[in-house]
């Protein structure tokens, strides 16, 4: 059966845990879910150079795990997505991707709720380089780090459902993405009151590195996901 | 368990049989596939002037049959997607979506190998569409229609490996598209030669039916995939 | 003399009829305009799915209309017009084509008046096709269904102004469309209260398909819009 | 009756009443064309650095002369047609916007046909800046600068035809336009030995501009296109 | 030493004296800035029929000057750039440019403030063909005319202070733009009242001027820079 | 007087000294070079795996390092640039976007040296990203890895200078770009035998890192480059 190795870029176990538990709930029986997160660095990514650790500790991570049919990179940002591409055979999903994927299929005019007004460049540059600019209804943010975030902060639902309202009614949007895995055990709710559909990049995520399973397809080895060139490297394992 | 409708939008019955197999074979264990073709028009589809009867076709398809967990529209041209997804609540996928979708999860680049030149301006307009134009390797024709296509054809799998090989060695392709169902039968073995992932549009189109199903997305209701306003129909049914 | 064949893809005759006058009333003296439309389908096109049966009935009408000098497709959606164009040798313009040409001439930043909310995404989606959304300066709908439109109704005409006025001070237009044949006749008394120019594409795309028909240029049948191969059709001639 | 101003931005007196004659050719009986051109400046355009000369002496003369219906800038880089734009109430057009709006409606990926390759990039600047990049098939140069053009270079009609078929076959275009007055007089037998349109914009031109006049569209005086704010001259009328 | 000539495109002195000023001051200390500006056309630049004039004025002063180390165009809309750089050999370098090229260094989303609304297409336009539209904030006019700006009036610093407040708070821009030369005395201000870098094209120009000429880099004589052919000119020199 | 901080994001002291003395000899008389490289991490840099340790390496140098007037990222796919943005608020250059704003500055079309195909997905992903994919002429690979290369192996400059003048005869290019710092050396001889400017980020980088300095300029702290949230950091400092 289907064996998927979910590496949390950022070093929250709670957050491990939980998306963990949603991967393997929407998987067919019978498959595992081996949910890892780094020993060291951020325990949220919230700026660059947040991020810029949590893809080095990712692909090490990768590189250190024994093979599984799949990985699923579970950090909206997909850091380390494509080096995680040439240290693996098997097919590598990041949940960011998984997310713009899903809220493609089911609508014309996708919302994206974040955390903090800093992170609107950098997921307008990830739609961009994902040729989704026209298909983007908007960004808002809660200006709520991440920390504070959850379905124990009552406030945060509310001002979640508030954003995805106005997205939806004076954007445009027909379908809404939590940019944020902290936001991700309240978007049943968000969808609920909301009215549009709510893209959780684990859940889907989980299902279409399964589908690529299934239908027997690996990250290509012919091209830029080639495994690296053999380098000196000084002070760490290459 | 799920239930996909796979619709094959030309009238040859085979092909839908066909397709309707290699649905059913990547899905999990009690999945359900029901496979149909339109009872009038084109028995492949190669211009325009079949791809719009074939689209009403498909529409009113969709509009007859009772309700299903997800839809996949099997024709690489996706025609009448869009007009699918205002008639069901259900997911609906394309097979064309399917592959390019596939194959920017396996690869960087990706090439497309169709039937007749004439098809490239409106393939390359569908991969445009999609924000995919970047990471278009190339296109290239077999110079052969589809009716004479197929495993069959010795000739055909040849003419399909030579040119991917070119997509992959001149052009940088490390993924390919075959456009054309009647190709699906022998993306294996281009697959082996050519050394590439092949993505074929009817496996991995079906797998992620089933994620969205699992996931619990269905189509949006509340932007421009809403149901059809009713409106006054002459000589059919509205 | 110049003979042109406007096809009104929806059912409604007054409409064909209304539209034949406005095509006639630009043309030099002595041209002629037929003016037809399908004896099946809907009666106004406000969706996807009536798009799709418009679109089939619309190449099938340019299949048996006699040869003329050039073909108008009269609904603002331009159904069908990549099929008209396999089909027929004789040039073939579209309104929804002739209208936004005609903006990108007289102005520098138009602004499109629609009916429904949902229609904009389509709307967004042939613009950026044409490469002309940075000329766009934005879609604002009446949340009027089309059967309700027209001078007949003041109310209509007011919403319209009301539109337009706010695209030409607050979104910089200066030049306006208005995307559906039912606003046709109000659109001199809407370029009149707004001080911009309001595009008819009815009125220009008669022009320049009598333009096309002066400097003798017709179809290409070189590429993509080749004549169709002969393919089987199952229950319906091909 | 309809009467065209027709600017050649040349100092070329030959190539302004050879333009003339082809405007008048394709106007309904009646119609009226005064051709003229600067009584300074290159007498051919072949870099930027002669089409700055040639665009602010185009303004001069559209601001000089007595109101026609139309002005029709008749140099394929279109010189001054922002300013001309300004400076006139009537409808302005450019030969070379006419002549990629023609291509656009006979075929789906049209090939330039230039002098020298120093012009390819401003030419691709054009074709970016309308959007039309998607649907460029290639553009191939002559090397053989404007002065040495013409009907009477037997070499030259073999030079363009080779580059034409090579456009259209090799390239995949299915419509020409000749990014050159010199070369119109060759335009249909190019059309006739390769097989695909010859767009020429100043037949195109001349007739889009008359069916602006005949649909009562002028420029805007809205927006960009406003007369110019009084603003003082030093040692030149302003 | 560092010879720098800045040409200031319109004919006002006291702009060109500034300018000259605001060059010296940040070059090292030695260089020498020689400040010209035509002696026939418009004092300042508000549309494109002042544009074209100024454009060709500034292409005939590169042709007179003798060699310097590079060229400033030091007009926002850099009337004449390519034009410049075909006539030199030294390296060209315009202000509009430069200050772009600034803000894409310093901060992420730039805001623009312009004079008046009938600017802002132009603008965008120029935006757009430098690939920056993405990283666009906004634009935003102080409906005043150049003629009325400068430091000497308190409300224009006023009212740039409220468009840059307006942009950073509400559009999201971390940079501003001031796109005109008149504004460029205030920018010091504007920074510290709306704490965000203000970029000066002058200033910065000049820098990357010097900067090109340190690393020996001239303006590339083998593509569309290399100079004119020579052409017959009426009535001026060619 | 400017102090710049030089950042070789590779572990190989020899290449951080002579791109030292590179910035150093373009800087005017009395600025001062600090060049440094990590402890850790890869002596080149020709996979995305590498890249990610890098681009952390290089973020860590950053924030440990004491103030500087500028930084220069001197490694050409530019890593950790957004996350060294954030830490530093004086500005900060990439040396890939200082080549490829150099390279627009004296050219219309560039092209690009690479080591191996594998990399051009990524060159052309960061030049799609800062909207300069019209502007590039091609990328060629020299299929050597970084450590083969330097004026030490003439082989490689033959391969360099052959791969150079394909780019500009065949392709356009009348700018080169060699991506990476290993060929820095062989650049002015490629210059002068292929007949186009040769831009090399480190020393224009250096050069416009002193331009901003001049200007005043530093790096936005109002949005998305502001200094990173307090987030605890696990097992490393944050």
């Amino acid at each position: 059966m289907f064996r998927l190795a979910l590496i949390n870029p950022n070093t929250d176990p709670h957050h491990t845990e939980a998306m963990g538990g949603v991967a393997l709930a929407v998987l067919p029986a019978g498959c595992e879910v081996t949910a890892v997160n780094p020993e060291r660095g951020p325990s949220s990514i919230e700026s660059e150079a947040d991020a810029v650790v949590a893809a080095a500790e990712t692909a090490a991570l990768v590189r250190s795990l024994p093979e599984h049919d799949a990985y699923l990179i579970a950090c909206f940002g997909d850091p380390g997505l494509d080096a995680a591409r040439e240290l693996a055979a098997a097919p590598v999903v990041g949940i960011g991707e998984a997310a713009y994927t899903a809220a493609t299929l089911v609508g014309k005019r996708f919302g994206v709720i974040t955390t903090l007004p800093r992170s609107i460049p950098a997921l307008e540059e990830a739609i961009e380089a994902r040729g989704l600019l026209p298909r983007l209804a908007g960004i808002l943010p809660l200006h709520i780090p991440v920390a504070e975030q959850g379905a124990g902060h009552p406030d945060t639902t509310e001002a979640i459902v508030a954003a995805g309202q106005s997205l939806a009614s004076e954007r445009g949007a027909d379908a809404l993405i939590l940019a944020c895995g902290g936001m991700a055990d309240v978007a049943r709710a968000v969808e609920q009151r909301v009215g549009v559909p709510v893209c959780d990049g684990v859940a889907f995520g989980a299902g279409i590195a399964h589908a690529l399973w299934s239908c027997g397809l690996r990250t290509s080895k012919a091209g830029a996901y080639a495994a690296p060139e053999p380098i000196p490297y000084l002070g760490m394992p290459g």
